[in-house]
């Protein structure tokens, strides 16, 4: 049993906590990194570099099967499973090796592996080999997938998106258990592949919007393109050797049941809180085992313990995780003096078709009574028809007193680059006005937003005629 | 001859004009739109809209063509040219109707159709039918391409993008005369739909760039990519029944002929000044026949004289003509009061692959010493490779002092999207350091600017290793 004192504890190796490392060494302090699993972020191995090189082949084969639509003719086409799977393979191996190198430069005496618990406040134990006594302790633990009933009891053909990446081949069907980002991601994706794709939820809701005209358009798009099963009640899930048979109640109350070669269940993931033994730090936990934490200095109430990324619940997205990384190595060196640090406005993107964002405030978040919102349908927007890709809407939110913009929920083509403008202008504090003044080049998607900015710059400012008629006649 | 008393009489009714007559009406002035050639903006009937749609159906061809890297497997396709023209001009016709029923609901008083000349400072003559006396004149007659030698003398297969896009299918061959944006935009997308094209150019430059690095990027790839003669000099052209035959030198001096079934000229366009008798109006003109012009007020000299839109010369794009055209009508209604506005930061995109856009200051307009300049190369950003659109760069320039972005000039994948994050930066006066601090989502193209941003904050900033490790660790 080695005994290690040191500044800065960091358990896990991923995003937040390499950078919650670097961080924590700029401060000058000594800092030791503990990873019980494989080197490599959740983002590069398996979350949105290999879904987004499983979306890059799925847009690739339903550009195919839409060409004709633009007088391109494909009499024949196939998707080569093997092929789909390696170019993911290919680029996520070379993705996931640029991080392993780049953890690996960190001196083998800054480098833990092992599973890490509390045996006191900032105490760890790490495996049965080495005990570290820290000064200030970061959780950059990550989370793991959610396995709900009865697929906990499926012994095999359940994936997650922990292996489902690793698949040789499509398989020929699949059971998506959740409608949430990760679902429709893969489930579309999957399906615009060729494999014969169900979803399913007990809930009444896909994607995240919480704003029920976004929520209604969402829901009537997947409905349509996929077979989407919402408000199932699960009866009993069964595997042989080769399939698995679903049976679900359908909300008007119909048996129902299915085969599949392979279940894939996306319905959220938990914290990796259990086995850290965080009740031997003191802090109070809540019935989920989770402390009290403030996202703007990543700290548990003030105790020298710090959690950031995909741990603390707060969007689970590598942007977020980086900063809360950043911060809690920072705070976590220089404790206890803490820094309060602005988080990023609000941005999350779903990789879907139409693609799903949403940007500051979301509707739930809003007090309907001091806001004012703007909506565009992309089913008349100018370039959108030219790209056969008129679906889709967006709703941008605006404080009615002010006029500043505040967020937005967009379920439109190509939203993650308009999120990104939103996301902008929401950081800057910029009112509707203000943004309409800015350049929307023709014929663009970015038009759309204009259309939903001039809506609401009619109901917050007097001069109406202005901006519709300039829409009117460049017919954006 | 009729005779027309009317406080501001407007010559065209393209973009510029509409804007300019709505503008004109809400102060309260009487107006009368001129148009001498078929209602519809140049925008809607043989500029964006056309074009963008022929690119849209190029990109889906070339999306077939490629599938293959995804592993979608297309064993024979083809181009169905007819079906190809006939989305095109289905939708174009959609866009152009919109366009020529607004204008239709303009009461016939306020319409004269005829060809509008001076003859006196504010009275206009229409064709031989209308006297026209006005207390201010906007002209927003457009533009017309220009037709270099030899290209002049003949008399048939010739075309622009006045008629390119009423084809009724694609042609075999096409030369396409210049290499600007509006050739790259057609050539590439022909090309891609099976066309035999090459494209020529007396100068050694394609597209807009003017900053060196980008420039020769972008030569690189599209002389790469397409048939590209650069710095020839053309000798002679020859039509017969059925097809165009061009002989030219190269910079070698070498002789060279091709015959192509079509010649396509985009070698820019010439403001429609010429039959206007702007002598007439006692306007001091240059050598091209152009009046001193203030685009903040879109005033001639102090003159009750505006102009707007293409024939000003300033940024022939569809959002300034509808500005300059909202501008010259207000200025043009409260003359002698003029009142000046501020425009947009600069943006101007070309639809190619990759796409080009100039953003606020270009490279030419920098003092390169008070300027740093970061870059970045697509070639190894993520999201470019997962998508197979890894090519091209973008450089972005900042004030040395004060930290402000000033400009950029992208040629990468769909730099519309980019463009208009960085015209907004520019325009509201953000610092790197500002932008820096603003959202960008994993895995986006928006993280290469970062990238770029990355690397003018080490220039800028003392604070050097911040950013750079963040990039390290994500990978983007």
């Amino acid at each position: 049993m080695q005994s290690r004192d040191i500044d800065v504890a960091i358990i896990g190796a991923g995003t937040a906590g390499l950078q919650a490392y670097q961080a924590a060494k700029k401060e000058g302090s000594s800092a030791v990194l503990i990873e019980s699993g494989s080197y490599g972020t959740t983002c590069a191995r398996v979350g949105c570099m290999p879904s987004k090189l499983l979306i890059a082949a799925a847009e690739a084969a339903h550009g195919v099967a839409e060409a004709d639509v633009f007088g391109i003719k494909v009499p024949h086409w196939s998707v080569d499973g093997a092929a789909v799977m390696a170019r993911l393979q290919h680029y996520r191996d070379r993705f996931v090796s640029g991080v392993v190198e780049s953890t690996k430069e960190i001196p083998d005496s800054e480098r833990l592996r092992g599973q890490a618990r509390f045996t006191g406040r900032t105490m760890l134990q790490v495996d049965d080999h080495t005990q570290v006594n820290a000064k200030a302790v970061v959780i950059a633990a990550g989370s793991t997938p959610r396995i709900p009933a009865p697929f906990d009891q499926l012994e095999q053909l359940l994936y997650t998106n922990e292996n489902i990446f690793d698949l040789e081949t499509l398989p020929e069907s699949l059971a998506v258990i959740g409608t949430g980002i990760i679902a429709l991601e893969l489930g579309q994706a999957f399906h615009r592949l060729g494999v014969k794709v169900s979803l399913f939820n007990p809930y009444d809701s896909v994607g995240s919007f919480s704003d029920p005209a976004v929520q209604q358009a969402a829901q009537q798009i997947f409905c349509e393109r996929l077979d989407v099963h919402l408000k199932v009640d699960f009866q009993s899930v069964e595997a042989s050797q080769e399939s698995v048979k679903i049976a679900w109640q359908t909300s008007a109350g119909e048996s129902k049941t299915a085969e599949f070669a392979k279940v894939l269940v996306a319905a959220g993931r938990i914290p990796n809180l259990a086995g850290l033994d965080l009740e031997k730090t003191g802090l109070k936990l809540d019935d989920k085992g989770s402390p009290s934490w403030n996202r703007r200095t990543t700290q548990c109430e003030d105790a020298p313990i710090f959690m950031a990324g995909d741990v603390s619940g707060y969007q689970p997205l590598l942007h977020e995780a980086a900063d809360g990384g950043r911060i809690a190595g920072t705070n976590a060196a220089t404790y206890p003096e803490i820094r309060t640090q602005p988080r990023r406005t609000p941005l999350a993107i779903a990789f879907t078709s139409p693609q799903m964002a949403v940007v500051g405030q979301s509707y739930q978040d809003l007090d309907l009574e001091q806001i004012k919102i703007g909506q565009i349908s992309y089913q008349d927007q100018g370039r959108a028809k030219v790209i056969n890709q008129n679906q889709g809407m967006a709703r941008l939110y605006a404080q009615a007193d002010s006029g500043l913009l505040v967020g937005a929920e967009l379920f439109t083509p190509q939203a993650e680059h308009l999120a990104h403008l939103l996301a902008w202008a929401v950081q800057q504090e910029l009112s509707v006005q203000e943004i309409l003044e800015l350049p929307f080049y023709h014929p663009t998607l970015e038009e759309g937003l204009r259309s939903a900015l001039a809506e609401l710059a009619e109901q917050l400012y007097d001069d109406k005629a202005g901006c519709r008629s300039l829409l009117k006649t460049i017919g954006s």
